[in-house]
Order: structure tokens, then sequence, then C-alpha cells
């Protein structure tokens, strides 16, 4: 299964078109801004300045550049083209004559390059890859391009031929998928022997870690195709594995894909948060055991909901399963949304399911406060790697919604847009993620494949008027296109409850609401204090009003009341109630408050 | 109303002598032996070792002869006394002329007496005068109390007199409750004097704190006479609690009163747990803000428990009230209890409402570990507080059970024992904490009056053989001893399901359930995994068996059992079981397991 680049799909109006041109017009520029402004931009000059910059800033700026890249086409604009071309230009000048390119080993460290593993020179060489093959590939620059593949090329002497480096894997992935990009852009074959190489290594001997962490930390605990479960660090884990999908596809490697579909598996069916978010705990940003899904201290950082995508699309394109685009979806309405403010200018880095804000503010006062979450988004972090992670993502979305096999186009996701492919010319008309219809209009002779949201509870299909049964096979639905095709499809949509397996601790007893892709949630702002109290014993009155900011949902509800004392040998008295529900992405868009997905 | 101390109370067969029986044969030898080990009793000679001992070593030392003290009377031991001679001695030996002694400043930091509020000294010293009074008061040594008398005389010389030492207030409260009993042990004045100015002194400059905590950490954040809300370290708060009220009880302060009652109330309606525990987090081992009691990473320091039963004792010294002996029970059958394993050796310094084996084993595998409660006892901790501190409780527990006041004889907790006091000469043969029944005999001519427990469902009390409702006041039942006088009371037990206040969000839409004093916990080992997902829709058919290891409840209950899937639409099935509970305190006897008071 091949999927349909992103620039082949014209959004049309609906939701994703519009987060794309906020993305362009308000993220894109204020994260640019943010940037400029804590040095970043500055940074890869390569001049000595008085504090050195972040390890990483380098790749910050790579995915804005990559973001960048993805949005010239539909949303051109000079300055953005400027700042794009004086930052290739300026990486390409600082650029030693051997390829490296690291803004601060080789101002802060020259004598270190190349000898910590822990510090991501490889990973940022990995963003500056993306960045310049997303750059020439989509015709908005082509330097960078030159100046990626001389760093390619340096890594490749240093790593694979001379072998003289202080290290053998990066403590971080990444440069393994952007050199699986790299030689898919340019055919160059040892882009691809690299990568392979890369993570044949990893696991196979004890390279140096952080020293407040063990082997799993970094997916170097074992040798990747023995790999089952998911451990560590949920962003390095989920860009290793996207490598190994990458390269488990383009060389057939069993032991890569068959380490892969055990790892989503691992993920989906036991480390997963309702909203797709992963890495449970704040300590080392990372998965812990299967089941351990705290709600409040929900780490679900927004990188690695991306991450996870990212590897769900790989994996599909290996072999398409629905689960795949399933999960893309759940990560993609919940958790990825979420790590943006409505406005497009805040970003949250962790995204918890549940908060509360009194004990927030508490903790804040404490010089030996634990980990919380932050309840409110800000505009830049100084580990800052999820802010520029999402431009790039919503650049690209529409890449999620098409693919092609044997002919066949599918439809993963129902996002409003045009699209040319398989023989088909098709246009599509949806509601989602507001409510469950979409128009399909395909010209041409050919297939497609419409995929059945898992959150459907029942399918209505007409081809050009009439009530239709399509073959259905694994949760997508076969239409043959011959001519001038209209399909009127609908999802039904309504709120329903979602039950977590009882392993999970943190939920037992306790279900959340979706509503269509949506998992929603209660505010304190709508709905007052004692949220973890308030009981919904049935959705079948629930209301659902679609308005100006998306939709609520309003439902009977019924909140527990206690006769005031701390303990008593009276139950609570259930008061009736009307619990406002939104979809978990929008909260927090007006100051801090309490929240709660899973209820009574 | 005056308790009667625990001197003049002959514990009788039942469940208190056996722990009492437990604590002089075992856990005090044990302790001994383990503190030995760690050279805890060898510090105390002041010789400069390779280890420099822990800064409060002395108060382990002071806390285990005040136990041994209290023990001497009923389980008579030579070699237990031969230590406590040996251990005066060298601590006589030790005294510097100017009558400072602390184990670790003379040797290490000589220069520094004095000068680092933080550090322990008068709250060693506090534990010093607490055993030279007990020594002293149970006429098993009278040594130590001339070294105390002689070291509180240099610290009110040192910081009431001359006012030169480099701090006002110790960082850890203690000294101020010691001096009290030194005051009315002795009768000398000037120890009353001091512990007061300790007080008045407190929260009114800007004294040195660790730098990682802020001034409510050791209550200094406010004049004790304005503190309202029980804030910071539970431990240091309960004792600073418990000099403010014996030094308003002595005094006649209602500044000190008033703010003593504020606080309990802080406490019992919005910061306990129901095991009576408090201190709610790891962090500074500290209380947090009302209504956060998390279960699983509840810290509930064993130390804190039992400091709250003694804040509660002197409350009721100053106004009689069943609530402050509601409160001892709470604590006392649970949270102090389950501070001790079943063999006496084993501790607890955390006292965790949900345990997670599981967890806590991969927890333990990470070098960036989280705080994550032991879930076995073991026999000492570095920071070794909490089992002298039960030893030396299980000591004197006779002395919560009777108060007099007014020629009434007060009946607090109902214990098998015997008592002469306020004209009477009472036996009391109690099935508590195990059943509901008690025959108390008293001859004499006085007034008895029995506490009716919070739990009871029904009181029945004959006098006499004669059925009898007597006059009832304020949750006591007054009954006239004329004479020979039997009463046979029975408060019904049965297991009664708790609720938590709404506002505590981790127990919302739960409930525990109670038996008699005792919180029941259910535990992994006989009821398998996912003690989350159990259910008990009722305890009508509530079966309680009484064995040879005190009680167990065995509950219908259902048990959540989900499609297997880690989110469902489908509502989980619920599968009929019986759920057998324990008394929470005999938790964790047999490996690590999980464990949960809070059901669905």
């Amino acid at each position: 299964m091949q999927p349909v680049g992103f620039d082949r799909v014209t959004l049309t109006d609906g939701f994703w078109r519009e987060v794309r041109s906020r993305n362009a017009d308000v993220s894109l520029k204020n994260v640019y801004r943010r940037f400029a402004e804590t040095g970043r931009f500055s940074a890869v000059r390569c001049r000595k300045r008085e504090n050195p910059p972040h390890i990483f800033y380098d790749s910050d700026v790579a995915k804005w550049l990559e973001a960048a890249a993805y949005l010239q086409k539909d949303h051109p604009d000079e300055a953005v083209r400027a700042v794009i071309d004086e930052t290739v230009d300026a990486i390409a000048a600082s650029q030693l004559p051997c390829g490296y390119f690291n803004s601060y080993y080789q101002v802060y460290k020259p004598d270190k390059i190349f000898q910590e593993r822990t510090e991501h020179e490889l990973y940022c060489a990995g963003h500056l890859i993306e960045a310049a093959v997303a750059l020439d590939a989509c015709g908005v620059n082509a330097k960078l391009l030159r100046v990626a593949e001389k760093y390619a090329q340096y890594i490749y002497e240093r790593f694979y031929v001379k072998r003289d480096a202080g290290f053998v894997t990066c403590g971080h992935p990444e440069i393994e998928l952007a050199l699986v990009r790299l030689y898919e852009h340019t055919g160059e074959q040892k882009w691809l022997t690299l990568a392979k190489y890369f993570l044949d290594e990893r696991g196979t001997r004890a390279e140096a870690i952080y020293p407040t962490v063990d082997r799993t930390y970094d997916q170097s605990h074992l040798p990747v195709r023995e790999q089952r479960e998911a451990v560590g660090h949920a962003v390095r884990a989920f860009y290793l594995y996207t490598a190994m999908a990458d390269v488990g596809r383009l060389t057939d490697d069993r032991g890569l894909t068959a380490a892969c579909e055990a790892l989503f598996q691992d993920v989906v069916n036991r480390k997963m948060y309702v909203t797709g978010g992963t890495g449970s705990s704040n300590v080392g940003e990372r998965f812990t055991i299967a089941y351990d899904l705290p709600n409040a201290s929900a780490y679900s950082e927004t990188c690695s909901a991306i991450a996870f995508a990212l590897f769900a699309g790989r994996m599909a394109k290996i072999r398409n399963r629905a689960a795949y685009h399933a999960a893309i979806e759940r990560a993609l309405y919940n958790n990825i949304l979420a790590g943006e403010s409505l406005d497009g200018k805040g970003f949250f880095y962790t995204n918890p399911l549940e908060a509360h804000a009194d004990f927030a503010r508490y903790t804040r006062t404490l010089p030996d406060a634990p980990y919380q979450p932050l309840l409110e988004r800000v505009e830049v972090f100084d580990c800052s790697c999820c802010p520029p992670n999402l431009i790039r993502l919503f650049a690209q979305v529409g890449g999620f919604a098409y693919g092609e096999e044997d002919g066949t186009l599918y439809i993963h996701q129902y996002i409003s847009s045009q699209v040319s492919a398989c023989g088909c010319e098709l246009s599509v008309v949806s509601e989602m993620p507001f409510g469950g219809k979409a128009e399909i209009s395909a010209k041409g002779r050919g297939r497609l494949a419409l995929r059945i949201p898992t959150w459907q509870c029942s399918v209505s299909c007409l081809v050009g008027g009439e009530l239709c049964v399509p073959e259905t096979k694994d949760d997508y639905m076969y239409i043959p296109v011959e001519g001038d095709t209209r399909i009127a499809l609908e999802f039904e949509m309504r709120p329903r409850f979602v039950y977590a397996n009882e392993k999970v601790w943190q939920d037992a007893g306790r279900k959340a609401v979706e509503y269509g892709p949506f998992v929603l949630c209660a505010e304190q702002a709508e709905n007052g204090d004692g949220l973890s109290g308030i009981e919904i014993p049935s959705l079948e009155h629930a209301e659902v009003v679609r308005g100006e900011e998306g939709v609520t949902v309003k439902v009977p509800a019924r909140r527990l009341i206690s006769d005031g004392a701390l303990y008593s040998y009276l139950p609570p008295e259930k008061h009736a109630c009307t619990l406002t529900l939104k979809p978990y992405y929008s909260w927090a868009n007006h100051g801090e408050n309490d929240m709660q997905v899973w209820f009574l």
C-alpha cells in the first residue's frame, strides 16, 4: 500500500483545511518568532555566544524548515521563503569542509564530535536530512539537500566505512528513518545500507547511556529484531520502530516487520491511552508496564503521539490494515490535536487525561515540587521538540487520507479533499470529524476501498442514490467506479461509552465518552467542581450540539454529593445535572481548570 | 480530662496484651539488634568512626530507651535492663561538661553546635528528655533524667537566657513537647517557659529551612496561634501541635487551643486517610491540599499516624470529645498497627492504601525510579524513626483506654484490662476489635462514661442483666456505679461501607469496607489479580470469619471482565466472585502483592 502523498491531496473546505490554514498563517510564523527570539535560528550560524544553545536546537530549526517546505505550495509566503533561504544559506556556510554540521558541537565541543552517543548529534542530522528532502521534494530549496547529502556521506564514512566514531548507534533514533527518506528521495543505495546498519547494530553491544537510565530507555536492550515489547522513551521508540518498518519493507526483512507488528500490537493493546497517547510516565518520558495508564500524571508527549501516527502509517505500507488507520485517527483527533491551542499559538508537551488545577497550583508553590503537567499551553519550551513537530505534521495531514494498492484507491480518513489516483478523480466532502456523512464523487474507472471507522454505530451507503451493500472485507467497503460515481456515505455517529480493559487499574469502573473520532472530556469551566464524582448512567438522551467551535455533547448525568463529612457510612446522594462534554483536543483553551475523561 | 496512664492499666487477655507481649518479646529486642548492628547504640559513645552516624541516631536510641522503660514493669528483662543502664552510662559519660549531648555534632561538627537549625539537634534532645522522663517515671533508671535536666538547662541558657544560638526554633519540632513532659514530671517551671518560648517564636521570623522546601515545611510560615491549616511535613506538624495543645492547656492559652482545634478539624475533615494516615505526599513527607489523598502513592508515614494519635490524646486533655478518641481508634487499628508485621520484626515507614506489585517491581529496575512505597516491611531503615516510635507507642497503648474527669471514669477504647480510678475498680473483658461485646465489672461508687464507637450499628446495654437505656450525651453513655455493677455491652459490629467525600477525587465512586474499628482491604494472595475492577454491590451477605489470625470477611462480589481489548464499546461483564477482605493492618505479611482498600 502506497499512501497518496499530501502534496497530491488538495484539502477543500472543512476541518483540516482550517487547521492547515491556521498552521500556515499562525503557528508556523509564531513558532518561527519564538524560535528566533530564543536564538534557535541564529544558532545555525555557528558563532559563539554567551549561553550555549541547546544540544538539539538544530532539530527544532530543521523541523520548522520541513513544515515551511510543505506549506509553500498552498500557502506561499515571501517572508517565510526568505527565512528558509537565509537559514539554508547559513547552514551551508557553517557546514564544515568534511560535511559535518552541528551548531552545538562545532562551536562548543569540536573535540567531541561523534564522541558522545547520548547527545543527539545524529538525531539533529536526521532532522536536517528530513528538512532537506522536504525542501527539495516541494521544489522550495534544493541547496539543503546538497548539504544533507554531504553530511550523510560524512556520517557514512565515519560510522560505516571507517567505523572510527566514539559510538555506533545514536542515543536518540531519528537518523535511521531520515536516511530511508533520503534513500527514497535520491535512490542512493548507501543511505539505506547505513540506515539498516544502524538498526542492525542497536542492542548488540553495551553502548553509553545516560547514567540515570537503563538500557531499555533508548531501546538498546535487545537487538531490534528481538524486540517485542514497547519500552523506554516513547519518542525514541517510535522513531526507531518507524525506521524498522521502513527498512523491513524496503529490504523485505521479515525479522524487522515481525518485530514491528508485535510492537504495534503491544502498544495498541496494552500501552496506549484512549486519546492515542503513549509513554505514560514523566520519568524518562517513557513506557512503563502494560496497563499502567495514570490519567492525571499521564505524560503522553505530543511528539510521541505524532511518532506513533508516523509508525502506524509506515506499518500500513508494509501490509495495509484498517487498524493502523484507526490508530492514526485516534492519535490525530485526540492527543495530537490537543498538542496545540485553538488559536494556533500555544503547545502542550504533555497531555494528561485528568487535571486538578488546585493541586497543580499548590504544587507549583513548592521548591521541591514533583512533576506536574502544564495545564495551559505555552508558546515555546526549553526542550521545544513538540511545537515544530506539530506544525510539520499538520502540514502533511492530507497524506493520511488515501492509499493506493493494486489499482484500488483507499480512503483511510474522510477529509474533505480532492485527489487523483488509481484512475479516479475523487472529490470527498466530509462532515467528519463533526458528523458522520461524506459525499464522494468519483470519475474514471477503478475501485474505491472505504474504511469503516471503528466508532460508527451503523453504516449507510448510497451509490448513485441507490441503497448499496458494498462488498466489505476487513473493515473496508469496496465500491467499483465506472464513469461518474456518486457515493453518499453515512457512518452513524453518536456519543458512545468506551470502557477500558479492567487491567487498566486507573480506569476500572469508569467509562469515557467518544463522539466519532473524538474522545470527549468535561472541564470545570462548564461543569463546576467535582468532575471525578460525576456519573453518566446513560447516553440515550445525550444531545449533540454543533456550533461554531465544533461540537459539544450535553448529557443528563448525576453528581455525587456526600453529607459533607470526609468519610461517611451514608452513600453520597446523586443529584441530577447536565454534563457538558467537548472534544478532548479543545480543552484548556480558557485558562487552567479541572478536566476529566473517565467518568463513573 | 486526665488520661489514666498506661502504667495504671493492667492489660488482660486480648488483642492488645498480645501486641504488647510481642512488642516486649520480639520487637524491642529485634529493633535493638538491628540498631546495634547499624551502629546506633555505639554512636552514643561519641567516638569517631569511619562512617559518621545519621544526624538523628540519638533519637532512635532514645525512643528505644523510652519503649524499654515502659515495658520493664510487665516484661522485666535482665538483658534489656543491662542495655538500658549501659546506654545511659555511655550517654552520661559522653555528655559535655556544659550539658550538651549529641553524638553527631560532638564528634563530627563540634564547631557547629546549635548553628544548624535544620539538623535535628533539639529534636534529638527532645527524645532524650522523653526517654529520661520515661526511665525515671517507670523507676527503671534515674540517671538519664539528671543528664537530661543538665542538657535542658544548657538549652535554656543558650536559647532563652543568652539567646546566642544560631537559630531560635528547631527545624523539627519535638523539643517543645518533651520540655512539657519534663515540666510535668519535675514541676520545674522553666521547662514550660522554654517550651512556650519555642512555640511563641516559631513563624515569627525568617529562619533557615532546607533549600528544597518552603516555609510551610516545618510550620514556620505563620505564628503558631495563626495556623489553621495542617501543612508541611506531617510528623513535624503533629509534634508541634501536640506541644501547642500541651502548653495551651497548661497556660490556659486560648490562642493555642483554638489553633489546635482548627488544625485537628482540618486534618480529620479534609486531610486524613480512612486508615488514619496523614501526609499524603512523599515529596517532603507532607500534607498537600485538602482532599488530595492518593492511594497507591499514599505516604502516610507510620510516625505521622502515631504523632496524630498523640495529638488527639492531648486534645482530649483540654476538653474531652469522643471525636478525639474515634480519631485515635482509626489511626491505631489501621495505619499504626499496619506499621509492624505480624511477627513483630518488620516495619513500614509508609502505608499506601493500594499496591500494584508488578508496577513496584518494574519501578525498582529503573535507575531513575520515582518514589514507590515499599510493599514489604523491613527490619530497619536508614532513616529509622518509625520502628522505635511504634514500639514505644505499643508499650503505652493502655494509656489510650481510660480517662478521669470530675469523678467520672471514661472508657474511650474497649481494651481488655483492669484499672482502678475515680473510686471504681474496673475490669473490662472486650471482644474488640474482633467483636462488639464487652463485659464490664465495676466495684465501688462512681460513674462510668462509655464511648459509643462511630462504627457501631446499634448498641445494647445490660446492667446487672437488665436491659438499660443509659443517659447518653455526645457519644458517651453514662452509667452510675454503685457497689458491684456488671455491664454487658454490645456494639453491633458488622461490615459497613464507608464512602469518601466526593471531593476526594481518588476515591470518588468507590467505597471502603469497615468492620468495627478496622478498615478492610483485599490482597492479591487471596483474591487474584485485578483488585481495582472488583465491585461490591452489597454487604448484606458478607460472612465474618473469626479465626486464629483475627478476622476475615467474605463478601459476594463481582469482578469486571472486559472483552480483552484495551478499549471496547462493550461494557465489561460482571462475574460473580467471593472477595476475601482482611483488616488493613494485616496486609503484606506474605510477600509483595497487590492490595486495595477502595472498591467499586
